[in-house]
């Protein structure tokens, strides 16, 4: 198994508390100094393994609310895939009390997405941060207070709220 | 210094994993035996001191946009207060692999704001829950991110975003 997917494993198993570098090194079959070597935190192997995991952001559509739809979309189908949600969950609440880690989330982790939507939707910066936060911070407190998705039905909902508050 | 005050402040200091029980019940100078005699878990533990930091949501204001408004801005300077949003983000996250703590957010944390909201807003249940996974979760991806509660203007674009939503 490849160090990404022991890490989802890992904590779709354990939860983001119980993965720790020891775990994932062992569902990897490696040792942890080689964890070490590459990634000098949980946090900044976690920020790495979620862009694996999530790739691009696809930005199809001929029109900025069949962009926003289908980004929406995108990262909804993301994070409800196993360890995912919370992996990214349990990153983000780590960063709040570890500026190293914010660094890392920020600069490795955000930034592509960023400048990706950034230059698909024509927005300032701010906006584009603030469309992240909304659509990433309510899907991750839904799956954190009910451990599930969110429905079809709510996702499109939050969506609609997007496209008519960046219009 | 109480359990809550102790709570709060050791993962202000710590954050939310490195405030164990061992660490809280030093803080508050009282044996680990005495957090668990009235608290199964970190995390019920957690979201009762946050139950008691936050306090009632206060529902003041003469129309429904007042309300909702209110509601934000409080909740935005509850979670800015230090260790609160740690708190908070850490619980939920750590809820997405916990059913046992899931069921003590939802019914014990979540539940008395969901009934306030629902009574004074005349919303159904769907609509309050999005309302609160939208809110909350943005305030909290945003401290995750940047380590600053949102700004006063971000905090106004997203009560405009679901005031119109919810209209």
């Amino acid at each position: 198994m490849t160090v990404f997917a022991a890490t989802l494993r890992t904590i779709h198993e354990l939860g983001y508390a119980g993965a720790t570098m020891d775990r994932i090194a062992a569902a990897a079959g490696v040792a942890k100094t080689t964890l070490y070597r590459r990634w000098s935190s949980k946090g900044a192997l976690i920020a790495d393994c979620l862009l694996d995991a999530f790739g691009p952001v696809p930005l199809n559509g001929s029109s900025r609310d069949d962009v926003m739809t289908s980004a929406v979309r995108w990262i909804a189908r993301k994070i409800s895939e196993p360890g995912a949600g919370a992996a990214f969950a349990g990153v983000f609440s780590d960063a709040i009390n570890d500026p190293a880690l914010r660094e890392i989330l920020a600069t490795r982790f955000q930034e592509p997405y960023r400048l990706a939507l950034r230059e698909a939707l024509g927005e300032p910066d701010d906006r584009i941060l603030l469309f992240i936060d909304v659509v990433t911070g309510t899907l991750l407190h839904r799956m954190g207070m009910t451990g599930e998705p969110m429905s079809e039905g709510d996702t499109a909902t939050l969506t609609d709220m997007i496209l008519n508050a960046l219009r």
